[in-house]
C-alpha cells in the first residue's frame, strides 16, 4: 500500500520503521527532517510539506505531540487535509481531545476523504517491538483496509465502534486509569514507607497476587526505586492527558472525581520541578505532602 | 498442635475447616454456637467463652468483622487475653485499625502472650479453597512457628516485618488499592458509557492488555453487568475499611486524597440504599452522578 | 463620550442604560435587534454589526456571555476589531478565560487600540441600580479616561494592575470563591439538615455572627428555601467559570483542589437536571448525595 | 448560682474569670493548679478532683481541650460525673465529637444530671472580652437555668434544639466553614499571586465588597501578612475539627468532600511541619503546592 506518516518522534519514528519493514510504500514528513534520515535510507520518501507527503496516499497516519501540533499538521498550511486524495483514509493515532477529533471527523466528511482514530497503548519499546495495542473506531470498511498497517505496529487491534472519537475516549480513559495506578501507589506506598515497612516488600507482594499486570509492574518498580529519569513519558504530558479525560467527562457532563485529584497533584508536581521527569514521580507528590524525603 | 478459632464467619468458618482438616486439635467459638455444628461434627470442640476457648493453645486465632467485636472478644469479659497461657501466640486475622492492634500488642507484651497480625487477601471462596494470601507480621521466631497453621490457610505467605501492626497497615492500604480500582473503573465507564461505547468490549480490552490482573477481571465483570447481589463484600464494609486506611494515614500523617474521594462517593451510596450491596457497587455511584440509569 | 455598546443581555443592557442616562453618545449592538428597542428609542443608535458600532468609538464595551461570543463578535467577521479606531479603547466586560483575554491584548497592541479588561461583580439588579463593582486592570491612562464610564454602571471600581488579564483572574478568582460559599454552604446545611437541626435557624446563626457577609446572606436564604428558579445565575454557566477558573490556575500550574470538588459536583448536577436552575442548587448536589429529599 | 468550672486553658480560664465577675460562687478545677492562682485570688475556690469541684454546684462547666480530655475530666477517676448532684446541670462547652456528646447525654441521663453542649465561638480574646457567640443545646428548661451564666460569658445565645449534640453538630460544622474560608482563601491568593497581582489590593476588593464578613477580614489579613505565629489557633486543632465534622457527617452518611480536601490538605501542613502554626497557615499549604515560595 501506499502510505504516508506524518510525525517521527519516540512513537512515531519506530511505527513508520514497522510500516516500512512490512513492505509497504513510504513518504514520511516531519517538522525536523533529521529525524528521517535512516528511513530514507532504507528506501522511504520525504516530502517537504504534510499535503505534499500525503499526496499519492492510500493511507495517511499522523503521531504527533498534541492537539496544537495536529491541528497544525492537518487542517494548517500546506496541511494533510489540503493533499489527500478523496476516498483516503487518515489514520490519527495521537492522543488528542474528543473534542478535536470530532473537528477532523466533520472536516474529512465534507472533503470525502476517509477517517479513523487509532490511538495506540505502549512506551516506545513496545512500538519499536511492534507489540503496541492500538484502538481503533470509524467504518468498519476502512478499518478493514488499515488493518495490515495496523498489524504492522500492534500486537493486536481492538475495534471500538464506527464514530473514530470513541477510539479517543476509550485512549483518554485508558491513560487516565494508568495515571490512577500511580498515584494510588504513591499514596499507599507513602503510606507504608511512613509506617517503617519495606516499600520492596511490600509492592513485591502486591504484584505477585491480587495486582500481577503488567501497568502495577512497571509503575510499582518505577515508585520504589524512584528512577524518574529518563523519562519513558514526562509528568507534563500525564496532565494534558488527564487534562483531556477531564474535558471528555466534561463534554458529557460526566464527573470523574478521581482524574480531579490527580491533575490536581500532578500540577503540584510541575510546579514544583517535576514536569520533565517521568510520570510515575506523581508518586513523588504524595511522598512529599506525606513530609517524607526523596531517598 | 493446640489451636483455637475464635469467629465463624464468612472468612472464619472455612479458615478454621483448613485448620482441622490439616490435623490440628481445634477448639472454637463464636458468638452464635450453631455455626459451629459442622465443626464440632468433624472432631472440634466447642468452648463457650473466648477465654475458655484459649486455656490449652498454642495458638490462637482471631477473624472478626471490626474493631468492636475483636476489642469485645479479646479485651473483654471472659474474653482471650484473660485465658491466653504465657507465651501462647495470638494471631489477629481480622481487618482493624492500626490503632487497635498496637493495643492489643502492647496487652499482649504486658501479659507474656505473643501476638502476630495475620490479616488476609482473599474473598470467602479464596477461603474455601485455602487460596488466600497471608500477610504476616510480629517476631520472626512466633512467625514460623505459625507457618504450618497459616499454610493451611492460604496459598502463600508474606512477612512484613517484626512490629505486628504493619501487617494491618499492608491490609489496609491493600484493601484501599482495590477499592481504588473499582472506583477509577467506575468512573472510566461511566465515561465510555455515556458516549455510547459497549462497556463490555472497552473492559474486555483493559483486561486483556495492561490491566490483565485478577482484581481487574473480578470487579470489571461486576460493575459491567452491575452484579451487586449477592454482596461477595458489602459496600458498608467497604466504606469501613477505606474509613481505616485514612485513619491509619491520620496516625502518621500522610494524605490519602484518593482515599478521601472514595470515602466520600462510598457514603454517597450508603446514603442512597447502597450499604448492603457488594462494594463494586461504588462504581452505580459513579454511572448516577454522571445521570446514567441503571441497565 | 462617543461609546459604543456590545451585547445586551441581563447584564449589559442595564450597563448601556446607565451609560446612556449618564448623558454620553450611545451606539449599541446585539445579535437579536429587539434587546435594543427601549434604548434606541433613549436615543441610542443601532448598527448592524460589531464594526459599524465601534467605528467612531472612543470607548467600546463588550458583554457577552462566554468566551466563543466574545471572540465572534470581536475577532470575527465584522468584528470590532476591524471597526474599532487607532487609540481607542476596547473595555471587555464580559467573564471570558485569560487565555482569550491574552489574545484580545496582543491583538490590540498590534493595532495600536487600547485594551482594558473591566468585569464586574454583581448580580442584574445591581447592574440595573449601577451598584456593580468593577474590577479593571490595563493602563493607567485607560483606566483614568474610562473611569466616568466605568463609574456609570458600578459603585465602586478596583484597579488590578497594568496587565488586562489580570483583571480576569480576579474576576475568576473572586466566582470561585462565591461558588466555594455556596459548595461549603450547602455541604453544611446538609449536615445539619440530617441530624434535624432547622436549617432556617441555623443559618441565621451563621449570617448574624462570623459570616455576616452579603454573600453568606444572599445565597443561605436560597440554599435553605430552595429557591433555585427562576436562576439569577444558572448553573450551568457557574460550571463554566469554575472550569475557567480551574483553566487559569493550570496556565500558571496552580492546583485549586476545592475548584475541582466544585467543578465534579457541578458536573453532577448538570448531568442530573440542574443545569438551568441558579447555581444555588449546587448545595441540592449535597443534600441528594447525602440521601435528602428536595423539601 | 454555685458555679463549678473544669478546665482552665486559654479559653476556660476568661470564660471563668467573666462568670465569677458576674457575681457567682465558683469552684475551679485544672490538671495543672498554677493556672487557677489568680481566680482563686479573687474569689474563687479551688478544688483537687472534677468530683471534687462539683460537688455542692448548681452548674458545671467543662472547656476541654478535646475528647480524651474530657472523657477523662467526666467520665474517669473521681470524675465530673461521680460527684454531680442529681438535678444539677453539666454545661459541657469543648468542642468535642457528636459521638461523645452522645455518650455524656445517656451517662447523665442514667443519673438523674442535665446536660447541655454549649461550645463557643470567638477566639481568646473575644473569651476575654465575653463576646464569645454560645451555641447551646438541651432542654429547654436547662437551658433558661443557665442563660445568666450564658450571658456572662457571651454576647449572644443561640438555641439549636432540645438534643444536646445538635449544638456540637452545629460548633462543628462552623469550625469546618471556617477552614473553608480559610482553604479556598489560599488557593485563591495563591492563583492571583503566580499571576503577579498584588494580594493585598486583591482580598482588600474582596472584604470591601460581596465579602465583608468578619472571618474574611481576619484570615484574609493573617494569609496575606503569612504571620502564621504566634497561633491564635494551632493547625493540629483546626486539623481535629475537620476530622470531628467529617466524622459527624460519616455518622449520619452525609458526604462532605470539602471537609476531606481540606483535611488532606491540613494533613500536609503537619506532615511538614506547620501543626503548631495558627490554622491559617493551611493557605501556606496551597501556596507551596503552587511552587510559590514564603515571602
Amino acid at each position: 500500500m501506499k502510505v504516508a506518516f506524518l510525525g517521527l518522534g519516540n512513537m512515531g519514528h519506530p511505527m513508520a520503521q514497522n510500516i516500512l519493514k512490512a513492505g509497504h510504500h513510504l513518504t514520511v514528513w516531519n517538522r525536523s527532517r533529521d529525524k528521517a534520515k535512516d528511513l530514507v535510507a532504507a528506501g522511504a520518501k520525504f516530502a517537504d510539506t504534510p499535503a505534499a507527503a500525503v499526496r499519492d496516499a492510500e493511507v495517511a497516519f499522523t503521531m504527533l505531540s498534541d492537539d496544537a501540533a495536529v491541528e497544525a499538521t492537518v487542517l494548517g498550511e500546506h496541511g494533510l487535509i489540503a493533499g489527500l486524495p478523496r476516498g483516503a483514509v487518515h489514520v490519527s493515532s495521537s492522543t488528542i481531545s474528543v473534542a478535536l477529533s470530532q473537528r477532523l471527523q466533520a472536516a474529512h466528511r465534507d472533503r470525502g476523504q476517509e477517517y479513523l482514530a487509532a490511538p495506540v497503548f505502549g512506551r516506545p519499546e513496545a512500538a519499536a517491538a511492534a507489540k503496541l495495542f492500538v484502538v481503533v473506531a470509524g467504518d468498519a470498511k476502512d478499518v478493514e483496509r488499515c488493518q495490515p498497517l495496523l498489524s504492522a505496529i500492534g500486537q493486536q487491534t481492538f475495534v471500538m465502534g464506527s464514530e473514530a472519537p470513541m477510539a479517543n475516549v476509550v485512549k483518554l480513559s485508558g491513560n487516565f486509569l494508568i495515571a490512577s495506578v500511580i498515584e494510588c501507589l504513591g499514596e499507599a506506598v507513602a503510606l507504608v514507607r511512613k509506617y517503617g515497612i519495606d516499600p520492596q516488600q511490600y509492592v513485591g507482594m502486591l504484584t505477585s497476587t491480587l495486582f500481577a499486570a503488567p501497568v502495577y509492574k512497571t509503575y510499582a518498580g518505577l515508585i520504589v526505586n524512584e528512577r524518574f529519569e529518563p523519562a519513558g513519558f514526562k509528568l507534563k504530558l500525564g496532565l494534558k492527558d488527564v487534562r483531556l479525560a477531564l474535558a471528555a467527562g466534561d463534554g458529557v457532563s460526566v464527573p470523574l472525581p478521581v482524574a480531579s485529584v490527580i491533575r490536581d497533584q500532578a500540577l503540584e508536581g510541575v510546579a514544583n520541578g517535576l514536569g520533565d521527569k517521568d510520570w510515575s514521580s506523581l508518586s513523588l507528590v504524595a511522598a512529599l505532602n506525606a513530609g517524607l524525603k526523596p531517598r
